[in-house]
């Protein structure tokens, strides 16, 4: 599925450690292009706290006629940085950005940043697909004072096309990795929505016949990815079980630093951004970790570019970046750490 | 605060290997008395599966109203081993159960068992006090069909005063221990139901001022527990969450079925319960690890019967007996494992 049309990618890189780390990033991005002589439009626009220092809008209107723009043609991606608040929520649910890949494979070089025992790490390789535009974070919210006493009530709530299309994209993953796929739920306690995700799951599994389904309660789960995560593939679920999930395979990783993912629109239309955030306590330091970000680079060179092999190819750059290079969050005790900018290089090289 | 009356234990083994670990902790339980000089009624009672067999009730009318008089009297307790659905959720509710406290300290014989690095483990030493009887486990529920479509929802819903009361829990408990507390919400994503926690803890922080106060995102903590589970003491959340992460606990300790549990009333009425289920799969092989129940015991002595010293005499039991006493689930490769009752011998001697 090679582009037909140049793909185009705006580059938003927020506040925090966001500029930095999506500045590495592109550095990358640019780098691989070149390489592979593939040709695409990169404009980068100022969004979150500096576009409104300057504008009084988070997401000011130009960027977003211009992203609105680009989410309409066949190959648009966005690659995000980071920013504490809008407009990450408002780019989710305007452009419909509803399914959330985070993929979760150690690298080789730092299996001792890991905090599990390294024979855990064999054979680590996990998708998590995250449902992002709907359940609890965006249910019916209500609150009152009843007998003198303060209440609020915010509702877990799934329609089953929302649930449909997740669950299919889930499956079709499963599909072309290694086949297995468990339903992360808490049926025995949220019974009518969580049966719900069960019975579309069992409506769609049939279509996929090498695809071995499984589901799990998510407090389940928990204990498993740290106990087993080899044992597990593709790992789908809702909003907010996924919120929780995706931070356990990070730490399984080692660093939170290191996550990427890419989030897909019903028409393709995606946005690419580390799983971190802005990481206010190291921003400016020129230390952040670019890998997350990086990685975020290599999702959009397999969904957007359709460059499976130009995905790889990054993938075996980092891995050999970081034999030799390492910012502080994954510097293990007596290596000296490289800066943001070395790192982006190192896998340049 | 020693008994002025003396306590009463229904033992309820329930189904699964509800009925071996609890026999084996019951064995344990009556040796401490035993050894203390303090006295108890015990009684035992079958529930779930084979009191349906035999009655046609999950919970029988005589169990329960035996249950009844013992939640009023002054130092009532049950030592409850497992069910793989009802009666559980009822007793919770039925007795207002609100407080579930689940401490985890990686027993230092079986640091090798735990999947994390063994440094990792140094001052591990958690409390997490889950809110157990509202949420979103008992939020109203919604069904219907709209354009073909079918949805569900289940509203998140707190009251002021089922916080305050799980809050202030937690802080005494904190204070008791080593004075931190953090409060795991998600007020970024249903800012209502979380903001109302947030500000119960404003208000009851202040009374406690010896307690370092801190809150957490819930996806921060679940990353944070595994990478660095020593950094937290208290830990106070909502039904939903607190399910999760206590699962991330058992598995840095290395089994759930090391992981005991207390669920306190406000009247002081208990239930004592490991947090491992009815683990079909090993049920009837006499191999079940009785730790988490014994574990329950232990917490049963500190709360019911107000003998911190034979809680700790005990534990000290179970430390040494694990040097070289292992059911399955905590025998390194290459011992040989022991049985649900060695064990229990083993933690007597
Ligand atoms: C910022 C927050 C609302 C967000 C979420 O929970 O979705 C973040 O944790 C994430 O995972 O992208
Ligand atoms: C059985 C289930 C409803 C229960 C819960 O989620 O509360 C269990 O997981 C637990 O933690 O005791």
């Amino acid at each position: 599925m090679t582009p037909t049309t140049k793909p185009t990618v705006l580059v938003l890189p927020g506040e925090g450690i966001g500029p930095e780390v999506v500045g590495a990033a592109r550095h990358v991005l640019e780098h691989v292009l070149d390489r592979a002589g593939l040709d695409a439009t990169i404009r980068e626009h100022a969004v979150g706290l500096p576009a409104y220092e300057r504008t009084g809008q988070w997401l000011p209107d130009p960027v977003r006629d211009e992203i609105d723009q680009v989410a309409a043609t066949p190959h648009g991606a966005v690659l995000f940085g980071a920013t504490a608040d809008e407009p990450i929520g408002e780019l989710r649910s305007r452009y419909d950005l509803f399914a959330n890949l985070r993929p979760a494979r150690p690298l080789r070089a730092l299996r001792d940043v890991s905090p599990l025992r390294p024979e855990r790490l064999d054979g680590v390789d996990l998708l998590l697909v995250r449902e992002l535009v709907s359940g609890v974070y965006y249910g019916r919210r209500r609150t009152g004072v009843d007998a003198g006493q303060r209440w609020a009530g915010q509702e877990m709530y799934y329609r089953e096309d929302e649930i449909r299309r997740i669950v299919r994209c889930a499956l079709e993953h499963a599909e072309a990795r290694r086949r297995r796929l468990t339903l992360v739920h808490k049926a025995n306690a949220i019974p009518d929505v969580f049966g719900l995700w069960l019975e579309v799951l069992a409506e769609e599994a049939p279509a996929f016949p090498d695809v071995e389904v499984r589901d799990m309660y998510a407090d389940t789960m928990a204990m498993q990815m740290v106990l087993r995560p080899a044992d597990f593939d593709v790992i789908v679920t809702s909003n907010l079980l996924g919120d929780v999930l995706s931070e356990i395979t990070g730490a399984v990783c080692g660093s939170l630093g290191l996550l990427p993912s890419a989030t897909l629109s019903p028409t393709g239309f995606a946005l690419y951004e580390p799983v971190g955030g802005t990481a206010p306590d190291i921003a400016g330091t020129g230390h952040a970790n670019p890998l997350g970000t990086i990685g975020s680079v290599e999702l959009m060179l397999r969904h957007t570019f359709g460059a499976p092999r130009w995905a790889d190819f990054l993938a075996d750059g980092v891995e050999r970046a970081v034999e030799s290079c390492r910012t502080p969050d994954i510097a293990g005790p007596g290596s000296a750490p490289c800066t943001t900018k070395e790192m982006a290089a190192a896998v340049c090289d």
